[in-house]
């Protein structure tokens, strides 16, 4: 542990900004691709398969290996596994690069199968904190969807298939090499995705600024991540062009503010929805929104007015019909997320957070 | 050059923040001794010779070398190889890690002589764009004053010593591994230097906002660094714990905000004035804001109720009795500075600031 109790913060190394960035996609993988026998994997969200996002770009070569991510759930250690089967399937050498397109779980996935094959093992043996012991594949991350972080974080969530926890490998590692932010890659997101996704970043900043644990430079990133969604939720269509590439921003910078701080009451109780429900981390944090008020009063009214301002649809009632079960599941899967619950509420969470009061905050979303 | 004209942008690796963060550089060292021969050099500001900042932080072993940087005058490239001699004739192997501790000047000298013992060379052969060919030695800043950006940004500043051109080693690999910002270490600056150097984070990221070459992450980092200025330098004591801290993230986002987009009409003048005046970067750019009402007024406003609510006493007068010859230097070494004017006012600036035009400028300073 270090003396300031603030992480030592792991940066990606380069950052490519801009409409058409993805054009420079081939000539950054050129630079790693020395042999002839060099070659690229690609994880492309499936969302693109009928939809070829790098035609006529030249980033793939003929020895290169597509492998198209099914984002329909959130991924599990036995998928990250299967994927990783699936690289070593197509060829014994090891990839000079790695590349994930798509949203938070293509670029998990990225991350996640990049680290595995230099370090061997299986994902669940990485779940926790910098149990990755070397340097992954040279990786890189092109996201086609903003908000999650991931293209800034140390991290790649997935649920261990066989205990259900859902942790991530916590490494420097596992920070991406190069990251290419390219705004005009968002422009066939669904709206209301666009929206859920989008308040990731919104959320996990404005939890961070009001916790316990804060610091200078994490208050800076989360501080412009949130004016940056303000300006582009409130402010015309958020998915024009100039706001399209306002959220790309605030998705990088939300990730780095939580390179050095912590979430707070909202992200446990949805990682809840997601391990119980399988609902996915974006829709889940803005259903646990509707039980948030008392936490966070002015987040609260601010999101409301952002989606109002969106026309977007939230959904509703989603824990009206949950059986003892689920609900004994629901609080479990989210009283475990001690340090979060700590930052926002103090080491006596549990005093606040009782089995009954989760459970009647359940029921209010 | 990229499609989007915009530079794949190279992060320092890892940032550690905090209060009393210095105590882990030792740790961080530590990391990279493998071999018990391996030594670290420290380039260390002569204002610290007599006030040990390492005291009692194990930093330093028995092997180690520590040079002090005498930072009264701005770096000359003949500056720069004789400090890489002092490093080899202290020792034929290669130290396991160089630590530039100090401003502006001090860090800038860790940069350069980093790149020099790998490359080969000297200073002089690598003033420009890219001109570095392999990584340098592994290198950590600590900064102890604010605003300059060094500490993020891709250039090591020296005036060439055959024929004054100040220019820089920009290159991917000029960059820091790692840096420690600890805002305990900027205490001792004396008032007036700490506002002179820390509104160049201001200023920097003033220019970019009013420039023609913009992007939105460049943008939201130039947002941020200005905001967090005005809280610090209107609100109360701009040395108080928590406005030193606010300044050195200032600090380092500034220089983030540089990575992507361009100075402007400012920094040319200050150049003129540091070559041919040998004034340093910081009061220079004060001084030269005296001449800059037209083309920033609202920064120009700001910038002097700043000054005024802090009470800082601004140089006046500087250029009152140039000689037609150093009129003259200082038009030929203001205009060269083709990016940032262009970016400023547009490909045709040399029909605004003519010499007539150049001149009267300075003699408002």
């Amino acid at each position: 542990m270090l003396s300031t109790g603030i992480r030592n913060a792991r940066n990606v190394v380069h950052y490519l900004f801009g409409m058409g960035a993805i054009a420079d996609l081939s000539t950054i993988l050129d630079g790693r691709r020395i042999n002839i026998s060099d070659s690229v994997i690609f994880f492309i969200d499936s969302f693109f398969e009928h939809h070829n996002l790098l035609e006529g770009f030249n980033a793939i070569t003929s020895g290169d290996q597509i492998i198209y991510v099914n984002t329909i759930e959130e991924p599990t250690t036995s998928f990250i596994n299967f994927m990783r089967d699936k690289v070593f399937d197509a060829s014994a050498k090891q990839p000079c690069a790695i590349v994930g397109i798509g949203g938070g779980i293509t670029m998990d996935v990225a991350k996640a199968v990049s680290n595995l094959l230099t370090n061997g093992g299986n994902a669940e043996d990485y779940q926790g904190w910098d149990l990755v012991k070397k340097p992954g594949i040279f990786k890189v991350a092109v996201p086609t969807i903003s908000g999650t972080g991931a293209e800034s974080t140390r991290t790649c969530v997935m649920t261990n298939t066989a205990n259900g926890l859902k942790l991530g490998m916590n490494s420097d590692f596992t920070v991406f090499d190069q990251i290419i932010l390219d705004p005009d890659l968002t422009q066939t997101v669904p709206r209301d995705q666009y929206f859920y996704t989008g308040m990731d970043a919104y959320i996990h900043c404005m939890e961070s600024l009001n916790g316990q644990y804060r610091n200078a430079i994490g208050d800076a990133y989360s501080t412009q991540t949130i004016q940056l969604c303000r300006d582009l939720f409130m402010g015309g269509d958020m998915m024009s062009d100039e706001n399209r590439a306002k959220l790309m921003v605030a998705s990088y910078l939300g990730g780095c503010a939580i390179a050095t701080s912590y979430v707070g009451v909202l992200h446990p109780f949805s990682a809840g929805l997601s391990v119980v429900l399988g609902l996915h981390h974006g829709v889940a944090n803005c259903i646990t929104m509707r039980a948030m008020e008392e936490f966070y009063p002015d987040g609260y009214r601010e999101f409301y007015r952002m989606a109002e301002s969106q026309n977007v649809r939230l959904p509703e009632g989603i824990c009206r019909n949950l059986t003892d079960a689920q609900l004994k599941q629901l609080y479990a899967s989210t009283i475990i997320h001690e340090k979060p619950l700590t930052n926002a509420l103090g080491e006596c969470y549990k005093d606040i957070l009782t089995p009954g009061k989760v459970k009647e905050l359940f029921l209010r979303m």
